[in-house]
């Protein structure tokens, strides 16, 4: 199966799953296991960008509670220009007060000393329980380890150590023709779902051998994320902890210039990957069986996205995605909760393909020739509002068993 | 076990649970299994005041998709006046269209000749599958049947006739002891938790043999309903078909003035009863093992009303709740996600009056000894945020397996 498996996704011409595995030029990883997982898995991991001129941005949750190296990362780095990123999994760090601001410090301050650069460059980020105190000293004596052992294609070991309860791996190594040249783009990022959103904190790491403006990664940063990561139904989008990062090193020569026909490929290039990696956050949910799509139309911004909203947050809707059950009532209600005083709503809704409700009547469609296209692995509905103009979409996953059996049995 | 149950409804002094069985005086009811219900059991109900003075109250979803009942008994009832309610379960006649309003008036038309008034004088109500076309012949043969078993002690029929996957009875016979005289408050409520909000829509029928000015009517039920039904973790809060009536016969020869302490007294004892009724609709999740109550204090109503909604939605913490996990970093992730940009925001938790996050951090609790705590029928849940003067509650179910066979294994 290769990495874009998503109808969803348009891949760009000239984009590739790279032949060969290993980071861009100028980037090492490392993963090591510190001993914070219970189960001794790979917990603490380490990125560097050697070259000092390495570029960056990055975005974070907009959550009123945030971890502390959420903090620390926004208030003592200098995102645009990143040369480092300190990591570790097994514990969020998050609602752990000043004790967990001091231990982010340190975490950054011990990152920097490892590589050989000032911690304003470094950024840290946790993922896993809340409001258990991080052992710093754990966590540093990790870095160290991690800093030994930094190689090309260290990004396997990164991914392993920022995973919680994630099924599989979220990475990706992808080529990039260019005007100027082939480029490297990678990403390495964790999260399941909207299986446990406070637990599995969203983050993600790209790196390119592209040389940007650090203006430049901020812009393709944000407009990507807001179609890929702003467009998932997890609770967790605005989790304590959730931070993307991307990181350019110029090492591979090609530079990209604002406004040029490069950045536009690029950009088309990171906004494929980053939705792709997006899907397989909401694809993975242990025992998740099926990954729905809403698209609403309609004439009102701000209806058409809290219609969107609610139709992806509904239990409902998510369970009969989960049993296969094309029962579109359930869209009706979520789309009639979210936009209260609008009765009568002349809202249309289309499963797969086959209008099942116009102006807000049931019409004979055949719901039980509709079953096998809901039972595939992607699911799609189209929801239309009254007027015209405004479209969104919201990318969710299905609420089964095991959603509960994770959830209810997951100790503190 | 009687009928008020939770540690958070507190009785009035005044009000028992009636020695005797039946409606108020001056009520008759009827349910008939008319053959909408697949199983055959009562789905057509009628309730009917005999007294011409009778006056009444109502209170309706405020969805953007409202079911045609809805549409009829707002638009064609005289709400203040009402004198009888034809209902049916098993199919909520939402989603359907003209044809559909069309067979609501019907019902209103049919219950008005069988009871000998004015359709305006009749309220209709649905609740079932939605989008599928009601059969108005089935309806109203079974209202001309109803009629001709109309009874004093019908209540039961009548419950019996509203539920739809309710596990069990949602009614309550109370006596009120007022300065005037005893005066009898009855109710048949169904609605069953946060299970299958589209499908179990609340309906709740109030009858009291006091006499009461439609104003009194009207002011008594708004408060009791702010209280009660629209402070429940319900998705259905804003179904298609959601109906709370009172009725008042007057038959008891007890007048209930405006301002009297009479007034106060039937309120309070409307409060206790729907209060109950509502956390009844929580609790009835079938194989819902918990019900949960977070209360919200701070400075700022918005956002404590956010901040309560956002912890009783959660997935997240009603899996816990289900497992009987005193996990407040799922409490803190809550609060934090429904107030972005508040950071850092200084939030406290009490779970079952054990303090276990004092201004965002973690306090060095004995979680292991709110095992016994969270494992009851009720667990609360107590959140600060800074400032004072604002207090509010949600009362919500927990997430266990059967939601998801429930929901995911109905079909349309």
């Amino acid at each position: 199966m290769s990495f874009f498996r998503s109808r969803w996704v348009d891949v760009p011409e000239g984009v590739r799953e790279a032949a060969a595995p290993g980071l861009p030029a100028g980037f090492r990883a490392a993963g090591v296991a510190a001993g914070i997982k219970p189960s001794g898995a790979r917990d603490v991991g380490l990125l560097v960008a050697d070259a000092e001129a390495t570029t960056s941005a990055a975005r974070f949750t907009r959550s009123g509670v945030l971890a502390a190296p959420v903090v620390v990362t926004r208030e003592r780095a200098r995102t645009g220009a990143l040369r480092a990123i300190a990591v570790n999994a097994g514990n969020a760090n998050a609602a752990t007060g000043a004790p967990g601001l001091e231990v982010a410090a340190r975490m950054q301050a011990a990152a920097a000393d490892a590589v050989g650069t000032t911690p304003d460059r470094v950024a840290v980020a946790s993922t896993g329980v809340i409001g258990v105190p991080l052992d710093a000293e754990v966590v540093i004596a990790g870095l160290g380890r991690a800093a030994a052992e930094l190689r090309r294609d260290g990004d396997g070991d990164l991914q392993a150590a920022i995973m919680t309860t994630d099924a599989f791996e979220k990475r990706a190594t992808l080529e990039v023709q260019l005007a100027g040249g082939a480029v490297r783009l990678c990403a390495q990022a964790k999260g399941a779902g909207m299986i446990q959103p406070s637990f599995a904190t969203l983050l993600c790491f790209v790196q390119t051998d592209a040389a940007l403006e650090a203006e430049t990664a901020d812009l393709l940063l944000g407009v990507c994320v807001k179609r890929s990561f702003e467009r998932i139904s997890v609770d967790g989008q605005l989790s304590t902890n959730d931070t993307a990062i991307l990181m350019a090193s110029g090492a591979g020569g090609v530079a990209v210039s604002p406004e040029s026909e490069d950045e536009l490929r690029l950009g088309q290039a990171l906004d494929a990957l980053l939705r792709q990696l997006a899907l397989d956050v909401v694809r993975d949910g242990e025992g998740a069986r099926r990954t729905g799509r809403v698209v609403v139309r309609g004439g009102h911004a701000p209806d058409v996205e809290a219609a969107a909203r609610a139709v992806a947050n509904s239990p409902l809707v998510k369970a009969a995605l989960y049993g296969g059950d094309p029962n579109w009532g359930r869209i009706a209600q979520a789309v009639g909760a979210a936009l209260p005083g609008t009765a009568p709503l002349a809202v249309d809704v289309a499963i797969e393909g086959v209008q099942v409700c116009a102006a807000g009547a049931t019409v004979d469609a055949d719901l039980a020739a509709l079953g096998p296209a809901v039972a595939g692995d992607e699911v799609e509905y189209v929801v239309g509002l009254p007027g015209a103009g405004h479209e969104t979409e919201v990318f969710f996953s299905d609420l089964g068993h095991e959603y509960v059996t994770i959830n209810a049995e997951y100790t503190t």
